[in-house]
């Protein structure tokens, strides 16, 4: 079968690998109907050092169940099923707490001998836990919503439940890409009645405001500061989704929060450290997120999807074949398209 | 009268200063009848620059209303009333909100031209809003404990809830300090399951198993977080109060915590940054707290004492007059004493 690997920063290919096969009684192999190429598959394009073997890359699917193993109880062959950028077992505190991205057992796609989703076909550990079973057809409209439960959906989500938003709450979303965007999503579902998105990219803020974006903000750094204190009456907001991961973007994450306010953090952190004292102590502002629990948040989200009240699957703006994979990567870093789809 | 004066780091001098007068007509003056010297004097104990005029110390007490502004409604002469260690209007947004620390119009105690409680006496601004009038006499047997709620007691719980400790959960509090005791009544209260207290000083230990702690890490550093994950079956803690301000305190608390975890921190920091990415972020660790709005919590708070639930005056170990302050300073320092009272 064919898959993607990366080889280093800017290299990556598609290759001839040997077909998915069941390792573990618990796992399942699911034939690949769609995948993804994610905002933080951008971060080994610019920085892998070279792996002589490749990483196998992808960690978004939705896709058929070809086989299960003998401990594999929920699923069958047929199936049409949402991956989660993580599995789990399902069973564990952890999971039970609904923080799936803390399994006992569990892991994530294309490290430590998982494979990525980017390939004709994949196999999924712990399939039962991990793998969510859609009551759709292939070829439903709404495909490419559902497939943003693999991770964008649920991180946006993620990020506007650590940072607290509820209704009548005023929200910073810090990024434009597709993590932000689903942010503006969460946040309006979940009652904010302002949406600041912080992002300067035209055709992106177009759609944050089509999600329920209130207000935008251009500017970056010190000024991105200054522009929401005054959307804010001087306060700043209650809830700030940081998507973005860098130093800038959790700096003026802190700076933007009205006192008691909450930061959820989704973006992987490519910072160091967290200013410590002034003002995130003194202004009692909280500070939480990390890898979002999608497969925990798949069934509070997914009605919504079906009855059309939300719409994340436009955040998809371009549709790819498995060889452009390589061009999709490029397309995505330069900013070119938002979010790609891969057809295998 | 005579009041406190720091004039830098040791110097600590009892002097006489010009009587406490009504400057704002929103003021009170109030007679100091209980003072104490916090953990928190000590960071100026250790650390203060020479200040040619000297600095005003002390920002908790109890004491008697002498006098009122002419917008003061709400107080008369000879209320008894515990101060707030923040002053607070009382009808912000963000006080309405609980956040009494983050007042549009208040302030600290010893700071921006406001003078302390170390002090015969000690002008309140806001008085209507900052000071809460006891249903006690000044000779009541609860009034040691009473006094807590103007810092200690308050700040200890709400490390507690900012940690989002509730019934059943895994706490741990660092620091042995009256803060650090009095997060352990505030964990034990709040239905805490295990409570470890990270500490070292036996008398203080003793003190913590009496108010609910269930086990005692005396280690630091990375062999403390090994003893916390051996007395939480490998996982670490739902909650850390982090008691202390220094930054092994804070490191050690994201190293203990449990994915999915929570610090709350009202140790002053004493430290610049705060790792970001592992484990705080991979384990999903959230981190609030700060100055703790106890003017919010006094309500919460009082019915427990008054009905002898929580006996957080125990912390007092020692009583002294106004002119033995600057011996117990040097004796807080020297941890010879944990948490001293003053009557002026």
């Amino acid at each position: 079968m064919r898959a993607t690997l990366m080889y280093k920063a800017g290299d990556v290919r598609i290759e001839n690998v040997p077909d998915a096969q069941l390792v573990e009684p618990t796992d399942a192999i699911i034939r690949v109907s769609l995948a993804c190429i994610c905002g933080s598959d951008l971060w080994p394009y610019k920085l892998l050092e070279p792996q002589p073997a490749g990483r196998r890359m992808g960690h978004e699917a939705i896709g058929i169940v070809e086989a299960v193993g003998s401990k594999v109880g929920l699923l069958r062959r047929d199936d049409l099923v949402v991956m989660p950028f993580a599995y789990s077992d399902g069973t564990c505190d952890f999971c039970h707490e609904g923080l799936h991205t803390a399994c006992a057992h569990g892991g994530y796609f294309g490290v430590g001998g998982v494979d990525g989703a980017q390939a004709e076909a994949i196999r999924v550990p712990l399939a039962d836990g991990t793998l969510y079973k859609l009551p759709v057809r292939e070829d439903d409209a709404l495909i490419s919503s559902l497939l943003t439960l693999s991770d964008v959906m649920g991180t946006g989500h993620h990020a506007a439940v650590t940072a607290r938003v509820s209704r009548g709450k005023k929200v910073a979303v810090i990024g434009d890409g597709a993590v932000g965007l689903c942010g503006v999503i969460a946040a309006k579902r979940l009652g904010a009645e302002q949406i600041i998105i912080l992002g300067r990219h035209p055709d992106r803020i177009t759609l944050a405001r089509d999600f329920g974006a209130t207000d935008v903000v251009k500017e970056r750094g010190e000024a991105a500061g200054e522009q929401v204190r005054k959307l804010t009456g001087g306060t700043g907001v209650h809830s700030i989704l940081e998507c973005v991961g860098t130093d800038e973007a959790i700096r003026t994450s802190i700076q933007i929060a009205r006192p008691g306010g909450a930061i959820g953090r989704v973006g992987v952190p490519h910072y160091e450290t967290i200013p410590a004292s002034q003002p995130a102590f003194y202004r009692n502002i909280s500070l939480g997120g990390g890898p979002a629990p999608v497969r925990a948040y798949i069934e509070t989200l997914l009605p919504d999807i079906l009855e059309g009240r939300i719409q994340p699957g436009r955040v998809f703006d371009r549709t790819i074949g498995l060889d452009e994979v390589p061009d999709g990567y490029r397309a995505m870093n330069e900013r070119e398209a938002l979010k790609i789809m891969v057809k295998p």
